[in-house]
């Protein structure tokens, strides 16, 4: 399984690109994958093609009225590990025996 | 004001580099800068020398003991704009007229 | 078609990723998509399928033997441009009327 | 010593933000830092605060005209190495004994 935070935005669509956005989560939240959506972008939890299709249906769409997308992708691989949306979170705050600022 | 996404880390530690993580989560959270921490990074708001500086803490302290660092930052400036850890988030679920999965 | 920048490497393996570096070099430069290698990653251009499954071919070799991995990803999506290999930084020389240290 | 790679620019102000680019490029050039640009942004190498002032500089120009920018910056430090703009694609090179496309 893999983390992968995705951010997609159009160039050439004005400054606020908030519409698009809110359609890449529209697609996004009805995947049925898991996902934490935050403020620089969404961080997605899945085997490998089952996200990176999810990220391909967003830029499926936003190609379809934007001629120009900007898109980064973190990915984060760890064999055998599952839950980590929480569980990466979790073990900070454990270590620093208090709760930090999540959303 | 902007919007900074960090995610930092050391090569040769192991594959377990949540002590490095707690480390510099521990510099932010004591820092008074606003934050969010989510499974992939975490996003500070501030002004640009500002949110740098918490940056560069979390560097030199890993540095210390740590021979190679890999890190990625993403920036997010928009003129006037504040408070947005919480507003582009909430804008997003304003326009989708539902909860979304934030953490 | 997209420009697609990627970096991966392993955690676990030690300070030098040298090694696994080169062997996803291998799989770009017999891959037969247009790319081009830097310092901080490789630059691949092509349709979306066609350099994502390049990419995901070096996840795939990197996985059998490193139990987790860092990958990083930038999307430079634009309609109806091609051969932006080159011509993104010839037009920045020529804007600046001079030639630029590209490598 | 580190090696950064940053990519800027504005949104807001059309598809093509080429102009903006080469203002970067400008402030980079004239630095007196050592850099490589490639067609998804540009590498410079030095201490912390040096190459990190570039970019701040570059940060400082775009505001000037541009109310929102967006920033990607990604960072290799690795403990008394030098020279690592030419020697790690060249240690590429070095493992698969053949010159590889880098520019």
């Amino acid at each position: 399984m893999v983390l992968l935070e995705v951010s997609m935005s159009p160039l050439g669509k004005g400054e606020s690109v908030g519409k698009y956005v809110a359609r890449s989560l529209e697609i996004i939240d009805k995947s049925g994958v898991e996902y934490r959506l935050n403020p620089m972008g969404t961080v997605l939890e899945g085997e490998w093609d089952e996200v990176m299709a999810v990220v391909k249906q967003c830029y499926e769409r936003m190609r379809k009225d934007c001629n120009r997308i900007s898109c980064s992708i973190k990915i984060d691989y760890r064999k055998g590990a599952v839950g980590r949306l929480d569980s990466k979170v979790a073990s900070v705050q454990k270590r620093l025996k208090r709760t930090l600022k999540t959303s």
